[in-house]
């Protein structure tokens, strides 16, 4: 049976996409930190790891892009699940009872509007994770708090969803890679996706010089995220995906050409990719 | 006299940053939300915000980067400040003696091998604010809890600091800019930066393109940033900061080239630009 490690409590979204790229039989292996998931497949305790690293409103997860690069393990998959947060509270708990709402801050975030429409004046508290909330909640009987996570979690913990769909933006969808430590094969043919990883010298025109190596080959690149490189205040590591496979011909002289240019890159894998959510 | 609203409580990160860009006698005026920053300049209550928006490590605050293209303010200057975090208890509090360190999610992420070094097992509480940590300890007069926050939130709230330089990395510098509803008058010959956001459409080489009009008249980018377009996922608004005012000629003229290709263009604010951290 396939292990796959996530991060979070038993109801989380992660778990979800665990289910979701493996199938039901699938062994789901909860673990407290990212950095526990990414410890957890490279030791070899777990085959596998699905890693949240964009959602479509709060945007990049940074910390797992930064695990990633400290991480010799590879992409071999992503999975895009759609979020959707209930406000879950005990039995016969009505709105006016709640004085306070427990969640992730990015779920809180992304239902802030809904919060203020519904329960005006309620403080939000910040929880290490939405299921977690809902775990919190179970166990201390408090009549006076919410929490905002999956149904999936309500389910689980076995309490009532006093609102579904609380998010303010229904385009919520979150974006799992999931990790291995031996790259993927890929029959040929299918439709590829690469991630790789990038810094420049901080020279006027670098990065255009980077991006050219794609645009001159027309090929298309699906994202692109900065991030702060560590002991170098204000300069950049670039994580960029772009369709196709890193031995496509066309993709492996792009590389090659960009290898001359970078001072650091690495490409995090080449994988089949998910469906579009459009 | 100059008030200026900042997120937090006194003690934050974000009061020092008032103190370090208008000098000892401005107002500072503590909000407890971005979205409340925003608004006490809006509607004329304050005379500017100062907002964070980067971290040198942890990245962007993209929630002020959604919250800067939905209002109709000007960014008119940026101040950087070295950001170290203390561990913060009750007097006469021993490290053993800790079991719960509470702050916020970003400073428990930048003081994460520190903490696990010194307070092996102890666990990481989120709270809403690290200066709003102290305030709790303080209030709550718990033993078996420390907080991580600055050394003004420490002294604000007279409480003694246990361990000092928490951060994992000590290039840990924050960037805020200073919104005004008003632009800037610039001194000619002034050292400027411009802050701009753009979309494209959606298609291959279009960023490429985009980066062209700058770099092809060798104009410094010193950041990029690109954001989920809000209702349409896995596409992006790209955020970029470049060396120079929006009236110099050669800006002006890169300015009006992406216009042709933007399907959004926006000016944040021309602005002097802060002295460099390194």
């Amino acid at each position: 049976m396939t292990t796959a490690a996530y991060q979070g409590e038993t109801g989380a979204y992660s778990e979800q996409a665990v289910f979701d790229y493996f199938g039901p039989s699938v062994l789901p292996v909860p673990q407290p930190t990212f950095d526990a998931v990414f410890e957890t497949v490279s030791s070899g305790e777990c085959d596998a790891a699905v890693l949240p690293v964009e959602n479509s409103l709060g945007g990049s997860v940074h910390r797992n892009y930064d695990l990633l690069m400290r991480h010799a393990l590879h992409i071999v998959g992503e999975v895009i699940v759609r979020v959707s947060h209930n406000l879950i509270a005990l039995p016969g708990v009505q709105l006016a009872d709640i004085r306070r709402v427990w969640s992730h801050w990015q779920a809180l975030d992304q239902c802030e509007q809904s919060i203020t429409r519904l329960l005006p004046g309620v403080e939000r508290v910040q929880v290490y994770d939405t299921a977690g909330s809902v775990k919190m909640l179970a166990q201390e009987q408090r009549r006076d708090t919410a929490a905002l996570a999956s149904a999936r979690a309500a389910a689980f913990y076995g309490l009532p969803i006093l609102r579904a769909e609380m998010e303010d933006d229904p385009t919520n969808y979150t974006r799992f890679v999931v990790l291995s430590r031996t790259p993927v094969a890929v029959t040929s043919g299918q439709p590829c996706k690469t991630s790789i990883v990038f810094a420049t010298r901080n020279a006027p025109g670098s990065l255009f010089r980077a991006l050219a190596v794609f645009a001159l080959r027309d090929i298309d690149l699906t994202k692109i995220e900065s991030r702060p490189l560590q002991g170098s205040p204000w300069e950049y590591l670039f994580y960029l995906d772009f369709l196709g496979h890193q031995t496509d011909a066309v993709c492996a002289r792009a590389l090659d050409n960009l290898r001359e240019q970078a001072t650091i890159l690495r490409v995090l894998g080449s994988y089949p990719r998910a469906k579009s959510v459009q």
